[in-house]
């Protein structure tokens, strides 16, 4: 019943490479809180589980595996027991675009998935009801992309989108208005008054930024008022998308 | 001219240490930016830096070090060279609100020091003039915190307090609002309007929170409109604190 190398267990292991997911539509979520969102969310196709952890979770049937299988399907040091294969849950635009979002948070170019992660669960956490991951954004199922959007992979349509360029313009075709954060923008954030309409905001790496050369509506600033150059990444989207969900309710 | 071992080096390695670091008096800050920042901030004491460095950087005399001298002087993977050993900066609680601060953040008991560091960075950039490290949080001089901080260590007072509760009474007394940061708090961060009177913000461990039992005049939540459980705490502290300026800012 325990088993360490069954040709499941091994197909499992391989979803930490990212060719391996690409070929086969599939990932890795792991501990009870990622894995919880997944059953939700409808996308796991199998549940492995050590003894402990199965018998903590009664409401999940899963495989059994030992200690020594769950070390090598876990991607953290401490993977809680609990390990599922899911179904990637990726969207393409058009249809995400059909549900009308107010709210859309892009990644462009975020080679760091802890990141991308963030800013997803951030995006999640102001309402937005899609992001996409645009230009060389890192893998939205990376190991630690997942973990760091804490859930929120499982709540909001993924977009995949290797055009930046196509997808702003697919973005504003759609009635959005397509703004950049961007430290060195021409705009304030405080000082815009259409936050209230549907938008996209665009976010770059905290290395590189964004492309100079995306055709989109604005490019926005967060003020900063006292000595610090810049904001970390986190932060700058987490004002960005609360102001545009701030004002959304406001006008509601 | 080349050193690795000097005495100065040694005491300067050693500075890595926190125990070291509390009896001296001193600390590290590495890399082109914090050293800038560190000289503007009149704190630098001895300045070590490969020939490479050096050469980029005639404005600063430093001592010379070779490249096995800076490894063990820094605690990066890339120092880029240059490594300040600096007084530490802090200042009694008393003397950072006789500048009568409007804003204010207050780590309490955050163990992580890149959170602590990215909370000092996300204050000071909010235009926070006072941050506190209150109660069982991270050595504001850690090398992590330093790092996280990105310069802003140097920008603002920075206080010790171990003593959160009286931290608090203090904070009251000198006329400042105290508000909790909280998940789980009763009041809806985008519900106030008092947000243009001097306040004081308290960010707690992302793992753990706020203590239950801190005398605060208000538990705030940074609503969740999706499905995300939580923000991150970097999400949490920028959405907090730029509101604060903007409502500070909408009143001038």
């Amino acid at each position: 019943m325990f088993t360490v190398r069954t040709p499941r267990v091994v197909a499992a292991r391989r979803l930490h490479r990212r060719r391996d997911r690409d070929e086969t539509g599939r990932f890795l979520a792991e501990g009870p809180q990622a894995v919880r969102e997944a059953f939700r969310a409808g996308v796991v196709t199998e549940l492995f589980a050590t003894a402990d952890a199965a018998a903590r979770h009664p409401e999940w049937s899963a495989s059994l595996v030992d200690d020594a299988a769950m070390e090598a399907l876990a991607d953290t040091v401490q993977p809680q027991g609990l390990v599922a294969v899911c179904r990637q849950r990726d969207v393409p635009l058009e249809q995400a675009l059909a549900r009308k979002p107010r709210l859309v948070a892009v990644c462009v170019d975020i080679r760091d998935p802890g990141n991308a992660g963030t800013v997803l669960r951030t995006a999640d956490a102001a309402g937005a009801k899609t992001v996409i991951f645009a230009g060389d954004t890192v893998d939205p199922y990376n190991g630690k992309a997942v973990r760091s959007s804490a859930g929120s992979l499982f709540h909001v349509d993924i977009v995949r989108a290797r055009d930046t360029a196509a997808t702003i313009a697919t973005l504003q075709a759609a009635g959005l208005q397509v703004l950049a954060a961007d430290g060195y923008g021409k705009s304030d954030l405080f000082d815009l008054s259409d936050l209230h309409r549907p938008t996209a905001w665009l976010f770059g790496s905290e290395a590189h930024g964004l492309p100079r050369d995306l055709a989109v509506d604005l490019r926005v600033r967060v003020p900063l008022y006292g000595g610090a150059e810049s904001l970390n990444l986190a932060a700058a989207a987490a004002v960005c998308l609360y102001s545009s969900a701030k004002a959304m309710r406001s006008v509601e």
